[in-house]
This record gives structure tokens, sequence and C-alpha cells, in this order.
């Protein structure tokens, strides 16, 4: 496999950004698998495999370089999805978010708001903040539904995004360890049918 | 305010089985605060007010406390619901959990199946235990509702857990600190509403 373009230009900022890159991931990882308590930077430089001084150059502190990599990780990937109907956009944000508890960084959320609590200082504005996001991109897809006439004008926002989005939480967190190969496998499936389950609900409570 | 009976009845059993309960209680709350990289029985002892050599005797290890404790609060209190009719069974059901994530245990529950990753051989067969007692009562809900005919022989058990108590934990979990009172002023009101979207999508797709 070719190394990606900026990683081959040589020193000055693209082979700093790959860096960069690196330990990002690494720290929302390790914050996943073992929260904040646990979280070192050299833990970090360690999993990363890269150079001690370049990470302590950017981030002389664990506070830093946790609070950078959850934004980066679970605030900055915000998705704008607008296909143009209710039940395509309410799929895909349920899509996203099954992908996103699938892949390496899906504890970290989690973990964010129940650390929110016990390090309100620390973690407190970031939960806050990717809170009011998701909040506001999920809110959009259900005020166009109403504006285009898919939906009533007291459709619920609320109970629309807790069940679906909510849903898929739940559906994560209740299969066992010996079954989420299984559960992964048919989570396309399970995309579809828990879409159709909520937009049954929202269109006969709230109907145009 | 008069002291309970068992604690008023000298040294011997009841005097023992308040100063555990004690323990028990201050155990849950700092896991759920805290974590477990920050739990020791010193810290249990503390906020229980009670005498350290009894706690220590008891529970010699903080693994032994804080499993026993997560036991205590969160598989024990296994609520067997069952009202004759869907619709009530339902209701108590996401009732239950929401007073549960509003309560002083709410968040250890969250906990442990984060936890539950890091510190597999600690918490596994615990998170394991209470997914199975969760999951076994409220499917039983729903065969019952099926046996009755109140819900069609293919409607998802799945789909209707998910978006129902999924729909709660959201809630709870999308609400910003400030606005905790007022969502909790709300919360009966909610419990209503979430538990009539949910029926309704469930009546809809699978007809009795």
């Amino acid at each position: 496999m070719r190394e990606p373009v900026t990683a081959a230009a040589g020193p000055g900022r693209p082979r700093d950004a790959e860096v960069g890159r690196k330990a990002l991931r690494a720290a929302v990882e390790l914050y996943a698998e073992l929260g904040w308590a646990k979280f070192t930077v050299d833990a970090v430089v360690r999993r990363a495999g890269i150079g001690k001084a370049a990470v302590y150059r950017r981030w002389p502190t664990r506070e830093k370089l946790v609070a950078d990599a959850l934004e980066w990780a679970l605030v900055l990937p915000a998705i704008a999805i607008d296909t143009g109907n209710v039940d395509d956009d309410l799929r895909e944000l349920a899509r996203a978010l099954m992908a996103h508890y699938l892949g390496p960084y899906g504890l970290a959320g989690l973990r964010l708001h129940v650390e929110a609590r016990a390090y309100p200082e620390l973690f407190g504005e970031l939960a806050a903040t990717l809170r009011r996001t998701r909040a506001l991109e999920a809110r959009a897809i259900v005020r166009r539904a109403i504006a285009r006439g898919e939906l009533g004008e007291h459709a619920s926002p609320t109970l629309i995004l807790d069940t679906l989005l909510g849903g898929v939480l739940n559906h994560v967190l209740a299969t066992p360890e010996e079954l989420r190969p299984e559960m992964t496998a048919r989570s396309a499936r399970y995309i579809e049918d828990i879409t159709a389950f909520v937009l049954t609900a929202a269109k006969a409570i709230g109907p145009p």
C-alpha cells in the first residue's frame, strides 16, 4: 500500500499532521478503554508508536491532549444529513450512530457523559458541546420534515430522536459480548427496522 | 425523625445489617461518581460514616465490596411487572427505569457497561448478569402481550424494548445539566408520551 501523500512530503507541516492524527487517535482509544483515571500522555505515545518529544511539544498536559482528542473524534465529525426526505434522513442518522458505536471510538462518547459528572471542570463543557451539536443536527431533520409536510406540526422531535438514537444505543449496550459479531453483521437490517418503527409512530401520532 | 427499628435493636444482626446497607449504598454512589480507578474501601468508610473494622471484616478487598454493592443496587432490585395489560406494563417499566436514572445509582449501571470493557475480569460477569436479568423481565412483558392478543405474534420485543428503554436513557443523557430539574419535574408526562409513542408503532406494525 502506498503511503498517503501527506506523510511522504518530508519534514514540515504534513508530517506533523500525521503524527498529530496518530496521537489523537491513540488518545481517544485509550480514553474509551480506560477512562480519565488511567489516561497518561506516555501511554498515548506508546500506543501511537510516535516520538515522545513531538507529542509533549504540542500537548504539554494530559488535560489538553484528552480535550483535543475528544473534540476531534466526537464533536468535529458533525454530519450534515439532508437527503431531501425524512425517511432517508432518519435512516442515515441511525446508521451513522450505529457505525460510531461499533467503531474504535464507540465507548468514548458514553464515557464522556459518565465522567462529565465526576470531573465537571474538565469534561462538562465538552459534554455540553457534544450534546448541543448532536441535538441541533438531529432536530433540524425533524423541523425540515414538518416544513415539507411529511410530519405534522405537532410531531415531537424529542420523542422521535429519543426512540431512534436511544434505541440504537440500547441495542448496542444490551447485546451480550458473545453476540456482538452477529449484531454487527445484522446492523444494516436493524437500522432499516428501527427507522421504520419510529417513523410509523411519528406519522401516526403527528400526521401532516 | 425516629431511628428505624433495626438500628435501635442494639448489637447483633439488625445493627450489622444497617451498617452493611450504609456501606453498600456509599459504595455504589462512589463507584457511580468516580469509577473503579478511584474506588477505595477507605473512601467508602468515610462517606458511609461507619466503623472501618466492620467494613473490612466483611469486605477485605475493594473488588469484593464493589461487586456486592453493584449486585445489591442493580441486579437484586429486579421488578416483576405484571399488571395484566401491555400498556400499563410498559408504562411501569419505563417509569421504573426513569426513577432509577434519576436516583442516586443512576450512573452506576451505565458506568458498569463502560467499565466492563476495560476490566472484563472484574465487571464482565456482573454486566452480563444485569443485561440478562433486565432482558428477561422486559421480554416477558412483550411475550405476555402477544399471548393475550394485545400485540401480533410478529411484534418485535427487541424494537419495542430498544425504543422504550433506550428512549428513556437518551432523554436523560441528552438533557443539559441546567435543564435537569425541569426534566425531572416533567418526567411523569414524558413517560406517558414515550409509552404511547412506542405502543402506537408496536400495534401498527405487529397487529394481533
